[in-house]
């Protein structure tokens, strides 16, 4: 076990479920004192994504068809089961609500409160055309490189 | 490495192939003389649950939804590919048995005799209105800060 | 941390994204001087399929449905989200090409050259009717003791 109790999350899938369950374990870790590194990268990037349509220069034609149809943000995510175009997701949030379970909006705000510390995978964003002024404020930008020296000073490394 | 050799599985997924591949593992460590923790959360759950409809009070019309929507116990479960309306399954439970592969329901059998310790996430189930007693016998129930108390003894941590 | 800076992946999925994601992480450590083990099974394995039919004896009739069900090699992988009956994969892959992302093909190339162990799980084998002449040449052929050994010496374990 590396001396300090860090723990690091790939967050590689978008859907709500799975973007809620890293937010709970990142975030109870954080508040159990430990240091939290969540790593952004391919669908996992949708959470991170501004609501509103961001003007953006050159996308190619194959990027700008990537952004129209991905979800912009935590309340456009779909579920992985039971999705049922679109109530599924709605039944979820509202069952999340009747018990006290935080949105994943609430989700982000505490990570960053918590000093969490969120990295957009860059290569993704690459691949699909994402631009830094297109997701939310504080994150960082970086690569593989980056991801593999946190994961190397943290005791737990999950791939969600 | 924490001097202990313990492993834990965060079972998040429900498909039948995801959770055969979390058991072969779990049960593998154990057989090796590993302690081993099993962390079943969302549609990881339903491998859990039991066959027959359970009497329940207090369920929300939501949870009631969820409750009939979602596979009762090992023998539903679907596939995370080539489900084809339930075909897949069937085909796959068959080339288990052909190869002398355990079922789910042995497995779990066999992850009790080998004292693995199993937890059902309070959090998801909550959520998803899932009643203690609609699971099978032998789980402990709590929540993420003991997930996270069994991964920092841990030196194998999976999220499948 | 165990005193090697080794890591294992398991690679149980069989989309081209998450297969990508793999042979990233994998590559990216090997390049940092990590040794790497990767460790296919079930849809992880299609990845390792030669692209021409092999011929093989003693298949049953499940055994050779699955043959044919399943994408040979990495140029018929499909996309986890957005696969729009194969197109979604080919533009990924002309996103991956004007971004200067390597091909499937060309990162698995690379891991042999760098010396990652590629371990296919015989157990997957057995169950899904693959034979070893079916998977390209390179490969090492074992069960959940060798992963959970190969784990046990390193410092990080990912469930791709």
């Amino acid at each position: 076990m590396a001396d300090t109790s860090k723990k690091t999350i790939i967050l590689f899938s978008g859907e709500l479920d799975k973007v809620l369950g890293a937010f709970v374990i990142a975030n109870g870790a954080a508040a159990m004192g430990d240091e939290v590194t969540m790593f952004f990268t391919f669908w996992g990037l949708n959470c991170l994504r501004k609501a509103q349509k961001t003007k953006t220069s050159d996308k190619t034609a194959l990027q700008k068809m990537f952004a129209v149809m991905m979800p912009r943000g935590p309340n456009k995510l779909e579920m992985s089961h039971m999705n049922f175009a679109g109530i599924g997701p709605k039944l979820m949030r509202r069952a999340m609500r009747q018990q006290n379970v935080s949105s994943i909006d609430e989700f982000i705000t505490m990570a960053k409160e918590q000093d969490i510390k969120m990295i957009a995978c860059t290569m993704s964003m690459d691949v699909m055309g994402i631009k830094p002024e297109e997701l939310i404020d504080g994150l960082e930008f970086a690569g593989v490189a980056t991801y593999l020296g946190e994961a190397d000073e943290a005791n737990v490394n999950l791939f969600i």
